[in-house]
């Protein structure tokens, strides 16, 4: 990133650049950048987001590394950038979803819901004595039989996604997705592309405890996160497909 | 732009330049510049707003794109600039318009909701703490039997245009209205006039899902987006013509 | 406008420079000096504001260039400047106006009411974190059957005039009404002289669609904005005027 | 004014420079000094206030520039510097004189007026976030059978003159009081003497509509605008003493 | 004063130097070492202030030029500064005494009044957004027949002596009273012995109208200010001796 | 740590540099590094937390020097930084336990307590006008019959360990542990374990006076301190294997 | 003290200097290591503080200078630093006492006291819009038949001690205490180990009126200031010690 010719523009969030740029949020999406890598993915039957939490020590208790958050029965939330921003915004989306469900008496819309934590991010990027987020959402959920994923960024912004990533290695999962992602995918074969996935950015490098899955099936309509013996049982499936490639390989 | 000379006017938009300009408004207007291309275009029997999307991934779900928002029945509005912006300005203006059908027992006239907006703006541009919006709004509708187009820009000015456009491309899609424009165009005709120019803008690089198209027909006095099909229509007619042209031409 | 000297003591309009100036209200200052042209003129039996639209494209719907408000019954209000931030002081206008009736059950003077915008805009020149109005007005009415003139600038101070203009080419006005304006002039007399001047300011590029004509008769003490036909009518006079004197002078 | 040393002492009424000086204060000062000639003058009968109104154009309603103020029946107050501070300051005065009314039952003494104008106006010497007020006042007025004359600056401070000025020209003035001035004194010829020091401060440019004089007469207790024939007579006065004079000189 | 190291340290009162100073309260002790020469002196009997009012041209009202202030029937204050400041601590210290009289049915103790005070000017050299009073204190009248007698500086600390000054000349003034004062004297020699010191200060430059005295005895308990014949009387005394002095020495 | 590139990005919590990153949040744990060694290690039957007081001189008072605190019956906290800041957020601990209480009608889990103090924690990091806290926290308790031991930094961000410290020495006792860390290890090992790596830190300087340990049984979930007695036998076995270890090296 | 590398680091308590300093915090106890020295000695029949006060002019009443105060019947105070930020420091902690009596009937406990001040302190330097106190406190009392000794410091820091001291000399104080303190001290050889320590710091010159000693016997439980012949009598051991001492050294 070049220096010079900011002079200053990049110090409040109040103050556009020459451009038009609102530097302190392009900033804010860098922290993104060098978080864990996160991915979610749309199937015919379910969507599922994926985090490695780059555990990288054995005295970790890796499952308090929370990537992946529950946010109502329906929604789930993976992030990445810094953690405690996380936390604040996955606190305001629950309360949003109670909110919603004391004052029209059903579960809140999982578009409703990204909207109002982009509109709560908005506010961070407009006042001063603030300064953004530093944290991008994936926002996963079933609504009226159809499954959804959100993306957002420090800025607010907001887009939905058959298929996307946050935090380090995005660039390298979208232009894998480009290539091998098919609509008609089924759940199952999304959470196997995800660790596909997140095996090449990882080089290999993960097990159980150092990734999380969390998943919505349309059936169910119910978030959850996968537990040890069936992500074991994805992950036995991955190490054979590259077991098996490396052989023909060679 | 030139840097040397401001020596600080642009950082603060409580401060004026030695020539009486506020410059944090103007680089707002870069982000506007920046923003994707809409076009508005008054017709006798009604009015149209046209938005590029600049979909870039097939990843992406075309519709997450929101660039034209319907605010009340009767008015819609296309926005170019920061998203995020943009969306809090839109929410500001459904408000607007319950109140009014709240207190006054009618819905809010065109005019009026485009003044709220804009003096909701301008505050923006007069107190310290602040950033102006970084968006630019079309404000399309049909008040006491008279089709409306107004547009806005960050400093709170409003202006009514009989076709007008903002974001990229604006002025190549000004010159075109100036020379191709005729006021007794049907609202068909201005469909395909919008068409035309997002034509020549994206170089043809567009389809049912990279443009949106909102309008509002005097007689429904309603507002609605054009549907998939309905649009394929449209689009097919423009395909049709600029082959026949290449054709002659060749 | 010399840099060096100020260094710094023009960044915010709570800070005066060493030889007791406020650079940020002489810079709105700035701000109204590049704005559009608008002329008032007292008569003996009337009093006329003229602004001169600066309409430039064909798309543009003229008439929502507002430069001249209606304030209350007898008072209208030319402006030149930002335009933002001269509808946010047209509103101050007329809630003081609507104030002061409902408070002593009748209209307001139009000193009282020149003197109130003044007061609020003095207190945007001398509390932080907000910028002075990039605004001047002529504030023109009927009261106790004589007919008044105000102009008011940034600083919110307030003079009355026999014939004035605020905005670009003001300097030339006022010496060409120092020259022709005589106090015993009759209404239809200032119309012209007004047109007159606005001709000589534009270069004779005007029509009834860039010119906005304001009036106020001391017989009926309403204001009202000529129509199309009146403001032709006068034109036609005006034009037939230069070609003669064009034949004369050649 | 020596620039270097001050190296932002002077950016803001809260920082003294390192020998105890506000120079934001004094800053207001040279506002004053730039600011209209006013004259304050006791009298054994009365006290008298002049103004030179500095009426540049016959386009202005010279009476609009009001420089003497009524404060109560019995005070009177001439401002000098910038005029819409003035007006503030003479609103504050007002509202003090009334409430004085309302809650003593009698009329508010001169020196009691004069102090809580000035207590507010070192309120604005103290906190931040504002700018002095950068206007003088001399206030004239009857309590208990002595005529008073106070005179204000922009640090809030107080001091009683037998005669005074300020604003342009004030230390001319104030030589020539030092002079000629004597405390037995009638209205009538102080009124004279103070035409005759701004008949040589304007070197002999002014008349009945350039001048303003306020009275307030031992006798009567009322404070009163000279009107324009009493005014006439006293400048015919002032006038043949002139040219006596000359044709003495030669 | 040394203009380099301060760099920045002495722009705010909520800013310790790195030697632990706070420089804007010290540049406030300069504003009070360039005001006016304030003494008291404690006697047997009673307790006097003395002030040189520096009364420069005889146009001033030189009553009207307060240095010493009543605060309540048994306090009196002087005062060296800023005298805007000086007056707005003197209100707060009546107030404070009529608070005092109210709720605990007495007289305010004259230490508890000075601690009081000098709270509040604490206040203004911890917090943000304000500037210290530029105004040092004398506090002289009688507790529990005792007499008191305090100084308290821009910083709000607060000492009690038996001789003391504030203002230009304190240094000189002190010497004098190390050499000359005693514990013993009587409250008309206390008044002749800070004449004297007046005396040596002004060279000699003082009369009943720029001297002022107030004193308040141990027998009455109550505050008075030298009448013009009291005070006649006692520079006669002085000049007397100055002159024997002085026929002395040749 | 370079200084050139960060050119003002580190100067408050609100502006985030270039590179995503928050300087000001980096360098409140810098302050943390420079704080004592505090250690927690969780074990089958409790979990323990041990700090190093760095008493330097006998007149202390050692146990005034606090570094672990009981937050409520089950849940102890031992800190390392700024002291103030670390009663601030005890205090704020406390008080959250005691609302759950209150609230809930029961004890509050030791995540959510944890949490909670983050939360708080992270405010300061997003908010102009205060610092983080410069103060990291090892947060033990039992909850649901499972040790828990959590750490947080000045971030608010939140992890569980099996074996951790904060402070000086933080990376030579993780090393360790990871070398010797079993998580069979029983609570009478941990806590020998802890007080092995704090010899090795300090040295061997360390005795009754300057060691704290806190620890909770998982039988009696009951937070506590040991007492001298108890730490001295601890302390003693130390020694002689040391001394052993010694013998046998030599 | 290096200047070039804090580069502004130490301009707000809201700031951390890149290697976890608080600048203004350190800068504030330099303040403290300029004030006066006071010293604290715990015996095991009372407490004892003793001041010197530093007297330097016979003008001065001594006991104006309060650097001991009484907070509660039970807890006495030794300040040093800046003397209006300890009356403050002092008018809190009476205040708390006081709260503490009404709301739980009983006297505040010492150590209750001293957190509560330095809570008090401690938000004094996370905060922005003020500075740290510039003042350092030695809390003395009984609290349950043992005597307590805490020192403060400007960061809200709270340590207790056997014997300490604060401000000028306090290294050289505290080095004599390491070799002569004894805890078996008797109150009466803890005030004239005191008074030793201040001979030598003070190089003998000091006497009853410039000493100030106040203690608490465990006895009665009551905070008292020791008088003027009480003292004499320590001065006179004190005195006839260091002659008997020289005599022997000659």
């Amino acid at each position: 990133m070049q220096m010079m010719p900011q002079m200053g523009y990049d110090r409040a969030i109040t103050v556009f650049s020459p451009d038009g740029r609102l530097f302190q949020v392009e900033y804010a999406r860098e922290a993104v950048k060098r978080g864990t890598t996160a991915v979610g993915i749309k199937a015919k039957d379910g969507v599922v987001l994926l985090v490695d939490k780059r555990v990288t020590s054995r005295l970790l208790e890796a499952e308090s590394i929370e990537k992946i958050f529950q946010i109502d029965e329906h929604i789930g939330v993976a992030t990445s950038g810094l953690v405690a921003d996380a936390r604040a915004l996955v606190d305001r989306g629950r309360v949003e979803a109670q909110i919603n469900k004391v004052v029209y008496d059903e579960a809140i819309g999982v578009e409703v819901l990204a909207k109002k934590i982009c509109d709560y991010k908005q506010t961070y990027t407009q006042f001063g004595g603030v300064r953004p987020f530093g944290t991008a959402l994936l926002i996963a959920g079933v609504e009226r039989d159809m499954v959804r994923l959100f993306e957002t960024d420090p800025s607010g912004a907001l887009l939905e996604y058959k298929a996307t990533a946050i935090g380090a290695g995005r660039s390298e999962v979208m232009e894998y997705f480009e290539e091998h992602y098919d609509e008609d995918i089924t759940l199952e074969d999304a959470i196997l592309l995800g660790l596909d996935v997140l095996h090449s950015i990882t080089e290999g490098r993960f097990d159980v405890d150092t990734i999380e899955v969390g998943v919505i099936e349309l059936a169910t309509k119910k978030f959850r996160m996968l537990d040890r013996e069936e992500l074991g049982g994805y992950l036995q499936t991955i190490r054979e497909r590259h077991a098996e490639e490396e052989k023909e390989e060679s």
